[in-house]
């Protein structure tokens, strides 16, 4: 440890996201990206931006996306927060609405940067068991607690909790926020933000990174009460008064205006997972329940480390958690039919080698 | 204040960044922007990362950008850091270098984000006084602190510390970061990147916002030795693994590789400011002398707050700020020959009424 750190720093455990190869033929099933390009009226949008006009520095509050999102939403645009990726908003949640000294819950099998955060900002933690079938209990999170965070589908998981459970945990911890982080909602779920005017402990954050097909543009957004944003708004505003750049602003907002692109391509992902799942279940594959743009899948009689590591070398990547719950499970990113052929065909050849 | 949020967000005094009007026909001399539009090469390498590929997340540590200011600094890429704009690179810093229990040491005047940033990570700081001619005298900083930092040129004053005086300091404080923000250095002064092979307790910030033109984009950077770029890294990974999108990777690594564009540019901008500060004088101002791409000016016989309403009626927005020291001065962009003409000719008027 160097003398010129901030004591904490020698203790942080970075989060480790999935590779980013540099090799373009591989089959890249590993970090949830979606299959398709994202809507040309974003692209177009975007390339508008592109002329002597980013000499000047973007609105500091990104108005025009959160126009864009509270049209979405119908909600108003109070409501919303827009970042530098929903990595980012999720960091100023932690920071503004979970340093309260009781311990965050969050399931055991999920985002694993979570505790990373919670090492950033000092957070106690307590990681709350799945239940056998790998979903959340609500009743195990009746406990002391300084919020509350949770994937919704969850991840690696993929398995949806229902509004109405949502809304009950919402019920019960009046005093926490509870933030629900719907990274993979349009997959398949009902968005919290349906929740959001009735109450004021609720905060939903999304990504433009997997729906809309813009990770490479790094563009999250929350929604809750102003109360709450304006917790977010504080942070931002003593972090970096610009985290959105002029491009990233209005591609974001175009994409979230084009909502026939988007509703065309989640229905493509969404039934190329069921063709998906069907086939894997055929090759002797458990699957895990997903309204995900991935499933999570094990093999009963396979070694889920040794799997992938077949895959890999026939140039299909796919991520392994080392977490023990979870060591025999692949996290499988919905691709596009050709892509996800060449899984099927890689692990047919595999499982019967 | 919520009872949602962490205790210290009531306690938050946000940066207030200039004004970024919406209306397009005013003469926009207040944030410091380029003149001149960013690297037309700059340009066409975001038009490249405009399609498909952007549902693919981008390299998370920007190796081309790192790469491209390790070229053009003749450093290894292992002392360069990458971030969205370098307010958050300088977050980081303060997050991950300062918290040191003694107070950080800045200037009196000087980018007013710094107190905002230790508000934020709680962060104890003593300002130190520039001299009366509105120098950094660095004797002043002999006594216990927790780090120094200091903008190369200073801001909003426009004065440089030449290269050697910073080497005393470095050499005077072997246990503390000092940190030479040269978001303006481009503009008339030598980087202290020179001495970062020799001290390892030096942090260089620079900007893609003034010099390259690119405010709108949103990239910074630091150079320094690993043991510091390794604090900011492990900082990021714990906040967010993709800072930088594939639009702004590419272009930054561009414009830094237009080296004939950026000097003409540069160059330019100093010649304006040259003629600048020679007919403000004329006009009865004092300009501080500046090696940035704004200059620092008051007029005896006038009230800086009432000149710079004067001169946002005709439709030119300049920087005014309200602390006592430099309550009389105005902060001038640099702007395109016309914008500085229209600027003298709008002082001649207001002046002689």
């Amino acid at each position: 440890m160097s003398k010129f750190w901030s004591p904490f720093v020698k203790d942080l455990v970075p989060y480790v996201p999935g590779e980013q190869p540099k090799l373009t033929r591989l089959v890249k099933l590993n970090t949830n990206e979606n299959p398709y390009g994202p809507s040309p009226k974003a692209l177009e949008a975007m390339r508008a931006q592109l002329d002597d006009g980013l000499r000047l520095y973007p609105d500091p509050s990104g108005d025009q996306l959160r126009q864009a999102v509270a049209d979405f939403y119908q909600v108003p645009s109070s409501h919303v927060f827009v970042g530098n990726g929903s990595d980012e908003v999720l960091a100023h949640a932690f920071h503004g609405l979970f340093q309260h000294g009781r311990p965050l819950l969050f399931p055991d099998i999920s985002y694993s940067f979570y505790p990373v955060y919670c090492g950033l900002y000092g957070i106690p933690f307590e990681p709350i068991a799945l239940d056998e079938s790998f979903q959340i209990r609500i009743e195990d999170y009746d406990r002391p607690n300084g919020g509350i965070i949770f994937p919704n589908p969850n991840a690696p998981t993929g398995c949806l909790l229902p509004l109405e459970a949502i809304e009950r945990l919402l019920q019960a911890h009046p005093d926490s926020v509870v933030l629900v982080d719907e990274a993979y909602i349009d997959f398949g779920g009902q968005t919290a933000v349906a929740l959001v005017q009735r109450y004021p402990n609720l905060l939903v954050t999304q990504t433009l990174s997997k729906s809309r097909s813009l990770a490479g543009l790094r563009v999250g957004l929350a929604i809750g009460q102003p109360e709450l944003i304006e917790a977010l708004e504080r942070i931002k505003n003593s972090f970096n008064s610009y985290p959105l750049d002029r491009v990233a602003i209005a591609g974001a907002a175009a994409a979230f205006a084009d909502r026939e692109y988007f509703q065309q391509t989640c229905t493509r992902v969404i039934e190329s997972r069921e063709l998906l799942v069907e086939r894997m279940q055929a090759l002797g594959f458990e699957v895990l329940p997903s309204a995900a743009n991935f499933i999570f899948a094990r093999h009963p009689q396979r070694d889920a480390a040794a799997l992938a590591g077949a895959l890999r070398e026939q140039g299909i990547i796919v991520r392994h958690f080392k977490q023990p719950r979870i060591a025999q499970f692949l996290r499988i990113t919905i691709g596009a039919p050709e892509q996800n052929q060449a899984l099927l065909d890689a692990l047919g050849s595999i499982l019967s080698a």
